[in-house]
């Protein structure tokens, strides 16, 4: 039953990179607190850069800097 | 003064099905609890079948196994 | 598989009114959308009136200065 | 360390403006917690104003009413 | 219509610092976004150190560890 | 920069079971998506069985039947 919700910003994360997000969560409260894996659900939200800020700037600006 | 979130896969729910989650909901609040409905909200959030997971696996799979 | 989360004031909200919004939200997600009942969850939270404003003013204030 | 959650519908806000939101929300942590600003994270989310409702009514419609 | 949720750490935030956390959040989306204060709601969630991590740490370890 | 929040019911959860949850989430993000853990925030939810829904039924009920 337990449910996780993962924000990441929108970096053209993978469908087969979304699949292994949701199979290690789940697998994480099967190994942890022992839930049963088949009523576990998983949602990734994926935040637009402008969106998300960290220290009063966007990821946006922050990355332009780093270069990153 | 309620706040409802629903969210649902992105599967091309219509507007009129969208007013009708939140007339559904305002009201639910005003049946079992008494709420004034002028200030309820209800946001509705819809997810893409990739971002969605159940028992380790893609809603977006699930469907295509069901045929559904 | 949808899910719905409710926020409403700690009111001492009763197990069986509890119960009545669990079932009240998912029929409405069979009704309108044609869901399965058996994958729809929701999640109650209850939010102390000192956490909660609107207007500018926390619902505490608001409920003593309106005699409710 | 806070998060603030800003949910705003989706009216054309500037990349400026959100830069204004963070900035502001981040600031205010400082001014009332004296939290730390660098570990501070801002996320706005943008809604449709077809899955926003208030009233029991869509914003979209609210706001062709009041021509606004 | 603008929803702000803060998180928080539970450390003894009194009502009076809620209530300026409301009003700065409220008159933020008036500032920034010409939003009207009368709908903009606010909800405060207070998160136990336990249950809050960073880096890979909870932060009742990481304060216990700074001495703060 | 992730943020990933998980909602459990509550269960008696150690303080260890919750490190480990934070550590686990964090270590994904690092694996599948090459996220910096310095910056990766866990925010573990704990729910009444009163809260929880599933299948129509509170959470608190489904396992009095269940014996579990």
């Amino acid at each position: 039953m337990p449910l996780i919700n993962i924000k990441i910003t929108n970096d053209g994360v993978t469908k087969e990179q979304k699949q292994q997000l949701i199979e290690g969560a789940t697998q994480l409260m099967v190994d942890v607190l022992n839930k049963n894996p088949a009523t576990t659900m998983v949602i990734i939200d994926e935040v637009d850069t402008d969106n998300w800020g960290i220290g009063t700037r966007q990821v946006t600006d922050l990355r332009k800097e780093s270069g990153s």
